[in-house]
């Protein structure tokens, strides 16, 4: 059973401000909650409908029914589960290897997909500019399918960052070297950028490294890829030569 | 000035037995129609707030209002245009050179996000099981940023199709050979599976040619990639040395 409070503040958790307000955030889903118990991540309540999570100390589990769960998700259609976490102090950022840096990506998805991707290609680090989608966005914690648990994501003035970095900075562009035939180094900070505008202006003129990814073809009409699938790209090209 | 019966049937079209019942689809905003005019589909009505679409016969062109848009739109933040299209007759399957093949994609995003990357990697067909989301689907439309003009799709049943093929059929698994090492061909169909399922074992008993998408590191729990982020890095990796 839900308290009328408890209701409350767990959809009050859909939005940013309530988040920081109360440093709390929630995920639904057996796989994302298992995934961040198996974590850092400190969990505050786990409410369930079945009778499953055995690990989880009788205190923070509540059983409860469908109706209940209908209440407090953000899904359409709720899972089984929705756990309310503590978000951690930001950790500060580790400079090595790759990192993946976003320049105000909007869409909840794109960030979760592209966090996933990380965590495949093995990048711990992702930097975020301050207008990108905060990670603990319901739709992005979702959407990165339990990769929350193991890329460290930071918000920063990206602009201040970058131009303080010492090492290579590579961003996608339609007249960049042909990414295919550049020798791509292990480390690096790779920018992607905005849905709609690409990689700003004031970011740009920090880029040291410019790539392409080429169309195939010549009469060809799409102008731009998706920022998750070009990241797709770039970090399969990266990674390659090495896997 | 909208009708009642106009708005009835422009929103019954965000369902798909009414688009095949009515044979009709919309797309929202100026890129994808303008993309949608300049091809083979037929328009059957333009609503636009703005003077715009100056080539747009006037029995064909009808200006309304924000407050008439935000009646047939089914975007949360509506455009400045809606267009009704004819849907043409499926065209025939051209079967040569890459193929993309979908089983059961559901997400009309991914769908969309698919068909951007076959345009940009210059595939010309796509072939869907008959459980794929639907090309018209509104939120399909939209995804593919005007590359639904340009990319031929086919739905099929599938295995059928698949087990009378004579090129070699792809798809990728945990355990298939690295795709990083592997000669690629320019032929052949690359079957994409399901999100939660991935590729369903009728079809996966068809596949000649198992490929892998490799993890950086072992220590990386992640299971797998959104089914976009995976055709995009499968596509790269078949054109890459050609472009």
């Amino acid at each position: 059973m839900l308290s009328k409070n408890q209701i409350k503040l767990i959809t009050s958790l859909q939005q940013k401000k309530q988040r920081n307000t109360h440093r709390l955030f929630f995920a639904e889903g057996i796989k994302v909650i298992q995934e961040l118990l198996e974590s850092k991540f400190e969990l505050e309540h786990l409410f369930t409908t079945q009778s499953d999570f055995q690990e989880v100390s009788t205190d923070k589990k509540v059983v409860i029914d469908a109706g209940d769960l209908k209440k407090i998700s953000a899904l359409a259609t709720p899972n089984t589960c929705l756990a309310v976490f503590k978000i951690p102090v930001e950790k500060k950022i580790v400079e090595s290897g790759l990192i993946i840096a976003l320049d105000a990506v909007r869409d909840p998805g794109n960030l979760g997909t592209i966090m996933r991707l990380c965590d495949w290609f093995g990048i711990d680090q992702i930097i975020c500019s301050k207008e990108t989608v905060d990670i603990y966005n319901p739709k992005v914690v979702q959407a990165t399918m339990g990769s929350i648990a193991r890329v460290n994501v930071t918000y920063v003035d990206l602009e201040t960052f970058i131009s303080q970095t010492q090492v290579p900075v590579f961003g996608t562009f339609m007249e960049g070297e042909n990414i295919y035939k550049t020798n791509l180094p292990l480390e690096g900070i790779i920018i992607m950028g905005n849905e709609a505008n690409g990689i700003s202006p004031e970011i740009e003129k920090l880029i040291t490294n410019r790539l392409s990814i080429p169309r195939f073809g010549t009469l060809q009409k799409t102008e731009s890829l998706n920022v998750a699938t070009a990241t797709a790209i770039v970090l399969s090209e990266f990674r390659r030569a090495i896997i």
